[in-house]
């Protein structure tokens, strides 16, 4: 039980898309992530998803209109819901979902990131 | 689904040791609390919780030890373990738990929090 730095976890990775767990408590996995560039259209059909943002802007695409996050702010996408991140610029973000959450959800693909580490 | 300005919601309430819900995902609940003095000991028997720090200076203190947490800094508390939270001023703190979380666990009292608002 040991207490846990964001910004200590975060200066441990740099790539991308590549979600790192830090916690899991009740079923559910606290993961940070760095973000740049756009990611994959895709929806999670079981699982609701938290974002919030540490550092830079986030922007979360739907269907019909886009929410952008900046450092302080999150956001709950509701399981079902296709959703497309986008970060301009280096984002650092922190998820909290359910530990059978796969990042690219329904769309699979070569961003599918599984058996993730865990800092 | 409306993004969640962590400061903005900070600002709607003064009051300690009551916390407010922010968003609901996956059986969880994120809340937002002020914390100030010094709480009951008292355990979750059926949950784990996590506090998050935002702002100011949060000890929580176990039988065993204390752990200190400040802004950017989190620490999961697992089911059964009994802690107290000190805060000798003022913090601010993010909680992730089930939506059956009680503040106060098995310890009751006048601290109790039930039918928290949303924020």
């Amino acid at each position: 039980m040991d207490k846990i730095n964001i910004a200590e976890k975060l200066a441990l990775f740099s790539d991308y898309w590549n979600p790192r767990v830090v916690a899991e408590l009740n079923g559910q996995h606290v993961k940070l992530a760095k973000l740049k560039g756009d990611f994959v259209w895709h929806k999670h059909d079981h699982e609701d998803e938290l974002f919030y943002v540490i550092s830079g802007e986030l922007k979360i695409e739907f269907r019909d209109k886009a929410v952008c996050l900046k450092p302080g702010e999150m956001l709950a996408i509701p399981k079902g819901v296709e959703h497309r991140p986008v970060a301009e610029e280096e984002v650092c973000v922190m998820l909290f979902e359910p530990v059978s959450t796969i990042n690219t959800g329904d769309a699979g693909g070569e961003l599918t990131r599984t058996d993730l580490d865990i800092l």
